[in-house]
């Protein structure tokens, strides 16, 4: 038996793009030979569909795009994700179903029994769990065919106060008494970058355990926030990975079922360094907010700080230089030296740029409010209205000539709000937003890997906002290693106050940068969509009460 | 028996606040000679605590809290609701609890068997439904103990595609196999204008369905978006609402139990009127707003339109006119008289307001953009930046004199995009983001119920964003009847494009309408919380993808 397995790019509710993809995968496999072509969880709306699952219109339109997909299974059977309709009476409107096409209908129907409902997901929000189970036979082959979390029931979650059993059910287990003899997996998988490895053992863990070849099949692609890597795995009977489709790429690939019978020890290839998978992922992030939102510019403001370089040299990278727009927005507090490096920036880069002088409307400004403020003395009023003309420039150059502003926060600063809403905050797109200020130094070391982009002076200088003389971060916040470590541990670990000082951190530095955070909800919930890279990154992740006291 | 019922307005994560407002109740039913005091769902954390549920720290607070009030309750019983650990192996980390307290202990609990998982509603993201019920026997009387949606189980869901029971299992009729002489419902329902009737059919539903009295308890007052109504009810065993306590207010109500048993067919108690509810709404959604995040004062652009003046006046019935500062912000575009209606109406209002002109900062913007702009025709940048400018005033305003901006843009605009991001949709909260502008003019006129505080001449003049010269909202939008016709279809109901045109709307305007409503969720992803007076209001109860096709 041949399977071809299609890891793609689909665009939320975008029927057409994801019919023509499936359909243009099927046709190559078919010319390969296969006989059977598998496809990603819910391929046919592309993930994360969210509520347009509440439109009676959108889930209409996926049961005749799965239609118009089984017409073209001629010789070939294939397998797609599909929201379809809850016909019992009781339950959820919709099942989350991997639907096997062959010959103009659908043969089987699979339906996933595990919904992800914490972090970015939301699917009991849609979907009713199945809790039968059943086995599809196919070239007298018994197949298990499971849904993305279906297989994770063994998966120690964080936030589960330790708990390792987040479900009560366990399909592999359930299926197992069928005693199948191949293992797929419809995944819409987004990547983390701790979470890499975690994955494949997850997915060589079920074929070790039940001695049975595994398929994992996932997309690959942006959808807002959401990053999925690919990595779409083929797994032998005795654990090995066989193959990895590339990390954010497409990738159609056809092999033997037979070959996944073999016992080898031949060792798992090795997995890409993490810096390079987050730099691919952010890449592929811009580039799919861009494509698929219809728009091909993108403006941002340049400080000649190492935020909006790094920023820049993803956008050149993902949207080429000719696409991009550097404003570089001086005030009376930016040092000749950051001026300097921000157009050495830009020229290294290649962008063309434009030096705005803030000054005239920061005057104008003071001018109006001079009348109101009575003589009080300048304090971080002043350093707000200089970051929100700059974001009046930004969004003028972006409305007038229809580029989108690519916002250049990291997670560090967006923690503990160091950052100025309706300024520096603004933008269609957080682009460094779940990087921690640390991480950023690693990514500008990586992008410099081969000559120097970003300019020596970027990379050394201490950080500075320079919305004031001779300001430095440090003034408010702790080093950023320091901080750095402390969010970490509170944001994507959420480890109680008490555990994080024991692993030596200040006592008054945890309690009073928690603070920070807590008090600044307020501030992210207004923030633009965060490429997400993490296991928990701000936006809908993560749902945090902005009147509240904790 | 004694019962008393608290109806109080709790604030999310504040535990010394929820535990003194609970201690205190239990107090004053022990004076009235109460035997059973019952409190609101999750009312030691206040609702809805969202990811702070994540945090072990925070449920051992809860944990700690209801030992603390079990220490009050001597003499007495009480229940209250809380989070719990859920020992079991298996299953999320949580249960969503009704605790019976007495004499130091625990001595009963009821845990959530229906977590509603849509809207604003993600419990099953913390909660593992119980599948097991159970009865509490007290002073000879077997009472059955129900959280919030556990009785909400024969509910029609405008967005699951007709389908009435949205889940497998029905608590009432598990719970009515016990014969319980009394059903309880610890509840957290917020306020939505077309349900307040509905709402009442629920209850009174399931005591004439069980033959049962029926005692429901709500929580009163805002935390964030969301507002909670109160009007708890006690039914009797024949469905009719003995008693409902006030809207939007805390009460503590004592009764004979023995009064529930009599059949009586008294009339319920009159609904207030439907404007009068959601002016109630939006004044204790500003009031806890600010009361719980320690802010008393507010600052908003007043432009002589009707949304700023109708926002000036909930403000200032909400906290006081001393405490609302009103900027008036002419532009070269805005007519004299609109001018005269903002400085009118903020004298009718009794509120201290300074008149700042725009044209300075935006002269000195024009000057700065001119190189880069080249000539090219003025157009939605330079209205864009008119708004912003407004913003950066405003923000001055609140960063210098520590003066929360309130929003004022409606539902209406929010849909369709018509506002400027970081310009007239930057605030810290949105006070009429949920009131379609219809109602808008409905709350007008009921403010003048008494006498003229908003001029005549702002109701009668035509809508208007005066950013250029004789600029009308009719020039890009439909009529508002017409235009909030389709919205309510659309967004609430989520009804299909064909059923709308089939009630007789243009088919072009439907169409037209839709697609500026989807491809501005960019915009509204970065609008402040929003009060939530609907069924289906913009911001975390509606999820829509940013970059998808639709």
């Amino acid at each position: 038996m041949k399977i071809t397995i299609a890891q793609l790019n689909y665009h939320v509710g975008n029927f057409e793009r994801n019919s023509f993809l499936i359909k243009q995968a099927i046709k190559k496999a078919s010319d390969e030979g296969a006989d059977l072509v598998i496809f990603s969880e819910l391929c046919i709306t592309g993930y994360p569909p969210l509520d347009l699952l509440d439109h009676a219109d959108f889930v209409k339109k996926c049961d005749e795009t799965v239609k118009e997909i089984a017409s073209c299974c001629r010789g070939i059977t294939a397998i797609v994700g599909s929201p379809i309709i809850n016909t019992r009476p009781e339950g959820k409107k919709l099942f989350n179903a991997a639907l096997v096409l062959s010959e103009g209908g659908i043969i089987f129907e699979a339906r996933k029994a595990l919904l992800p409902t914490y972090d970015i997901f939301d699917e009991y929000r849609y979907f009713e769990p199945e809790r039968n189970f059943g086995i599809f036979e196919f070239k007298g082959k018994k197949i298990a065919i499971t849904i993305c979390e279906d297989l994770w029931d063994e998966q120690p979650f964080p936030n589960e106060f330790e708990k390792t059993r987040l479900y009560t059910v366990s399909p592999a287990e359930e299926l197992a008494k069928f005693n199948p003899e191949l293992l797929i997996n419809l995944s819409a998988s987004p990547f983390s970058y701790t979470r890499t490895g975690a994955k494949r053992k997850i997915f060589t863990g079920k074929a070790s355990k039940y001695n049975i070849p595994v398929i994992m099949v996932n997309q690959t692609g942006a959808n807002t926030e959401l990053i999925f890597d690919g990595g779409s795995m083929v797994i032998s009977k005795n654990g090995r990975i066989i193959r990895q489709l590339p990390f954010f790429e497409e990738a159609v690939y056809t092999f033997d079922y037979e070959d996944l019978l073999s016992v080898t020890d031949e060792a798992d290839p090795p997995l890409p360094d993490q810096i390079e998978l987050i730099y691919k992922a952010l890449i592929t992030g811009i580039k799919d907010y861009f494509g698929k939102s219809g728009f091909s510019k993108a403006v941002l403001g340049l400080s000649g700080g190492i935020d909006s370089a790094t920023v820049l040299c993803l956008a050149v990278e993902a949207l080429g230089a000719e696409n991009v727009k550097a404003l570089i927005l001086p005030s009376r507090y930016t040092p000749a030296r950051s001026l300097d490096d921000a157009v050495k920036m830009a020229q290294n880069a290649g962008v063309s740029y434009e030096v705005i002088s803030i000054e005239k409307p920061f005057m104008a400004f003071e001018e109006v409010l001079k009348p109101i403020f009575r003589g009080l003395p300048p304090d971080v009023t002043e350093e707000n209205i200089q970051a929100r003309i700059r974001a009046v420039l930004l969004m003028a150059y972006s409305n007038k000539f229809g580029h989108i502003l690519l916002n250049t926060s990291n997670k560090s600063e967006a923690a503990v709000g160091y950052g100025t809403l309706y300024g520096d905050m603004a933008g269609g797109l957080s682009v460094i937003g779940d990087v921690y200020k640390t991480d950023i130094y690693r990514l500008a070391k990586y992008i410099n890997r081969n000559s120097e982009v970003i300019p020596e002076s970027i990379l050394t200088k201490p950080p500075s906002a320079e919305l004031r003389p001779d300001q430095l971060d440090t003034d408010s916040l702790p080093e950023y290693p320091v901080l750095d470590g402390i969010l970490y541990r509170y944001i994507e670990k959420q480890m109680p106050v008490s555990s994080i000082i024991a692993e030596g951190f200040d006592a008054e530095t945890v309690l009073k940068t928690i603070r920070m955070i807590n008090s600044n909800e307020y501030k992210r919930y207004q923030a633009p969509p965060i490429l997400r890279i993490s296991q928990k990154a701000f936006g809908y992740g993560r749902r945090m009460p902005i009147v509240a006291k904790y």
